[in-house]
């Protein structure tokens, strides 16, 4: 019955974001996100669980690739590894989806409640894969939160208009600029106030 | 007409915490915690904006004590100060109330996000007034996660039962910690995968 059609999640996500910032996220249906793209609302559900999801799926795939780091890495290399997979999803030619989802997410804060915990769990998830890899727990738990701060702020700048540097190398640069700025804060070893 | 009633927070605090134990956070109103504490709800709500804050407005407490450090700081005095101005919530008379609490919030999901989502705010408020002491964007929100980070680590080891150590003791080990791994992370500096 479900014949496979090209390019449906990228139609779909596409359809959803021009329906949220037509009509807004709460009142589009997945009905009218599948009618706009020319599917099936059961080719909807076949990849998405729900509207929410074609805003937040992609970070769920992040914290799936950062636990697929290669087993000799160091923990920085677990963290330039992880933004490297990320590439794949910020192509050029999804340049133009970014900012038609900010503008959504800023639209409802709901779905802004919903980005930070989204990020909350991006960073549980990278701080379990690196103790689950013998690394002690604070450097999993800040590390963590330094690949998801590398993330958002690369995601910013790869997605700010007019931006043309790919993804990988903007996230490098935003990782380094994050290891020299741990460098700065650790070398205040003294905390005496 | 409102009479002052001596350590009214804390009673209702107690009040709170016991009732949502009995019978559930979602079950209990303001009228049976005021009743539990003895005071009236008017009471209630000149110490509370609802029943949730009487759980996450230490949260927000915080946030304020971290843009009152003094203007010569460097960045890690900022986060040693803000975590010695903490203290002050968390001496030994409460540390019974903290168990009792992170059971509460164990049992809610909504609790949990609600408690995901305070993190975050703290982490933004933190790199919000190290911004507006000119400090740089990557390092206040780089330090703004190693605060928040050295917080709930301290308030975790805190809160352990049996445990006898001060707050501020606690708390300063633990930025001590996190800035080693700062260190480090920042150390591998040569990112190449």
């Amino acid at each position: 019955m479900a014949r496979w059609e090209p390019n449906a999640r990228e139609r779909l996500e596409r359809a959803a974001l021009a329906l949220f910032l037509e009509h807004g996220y709460d009142a589009t249906t997945v009905a009218e996100i599948a009618d706009r793209a020319g599917l099936t609302k059961s080719t909807f559900f076949r990849h998405f669980a729900d509207k929410r999801e074609v805003l937040f799926g992609g970070q769920d795939m992040l914290a799936d690739l950062f636990s697929e780091a290669a087993p000799s890495a160091t923990t920085a290399e677990c963290l330039a590894a992880a933004l490297d997979s990320a590439t794949a999803a910020f192509t050029p030619d999804r340049h133009d989806l970014a900012p038609q989802r900010r503008a959504v997410v800023a639209a409802n804060s709901e779905l802004q409640e919903r980005e930070l915990l989204k990020r909350a769990r991006l960073s549980s998830a990278m701080a379990a894969a690196l103790r689950a890899r013998g690394t002690d727990d604070t450097i999993a738990r800040l590390a963590a939160e330094v690949g998801v701060l590398a993330f958002s702020t690369a995601y910013a700048r790869w997605a700010a208009p007019g931006n043309v540097r790919p993804f990988a190398e903007i996230a490098r640069a935003a990782l380094r600029d994050l290891q020299a700025s741990a460098t700065a804060l650790g070398a205040s070893a003294d905390v005496s106030a």
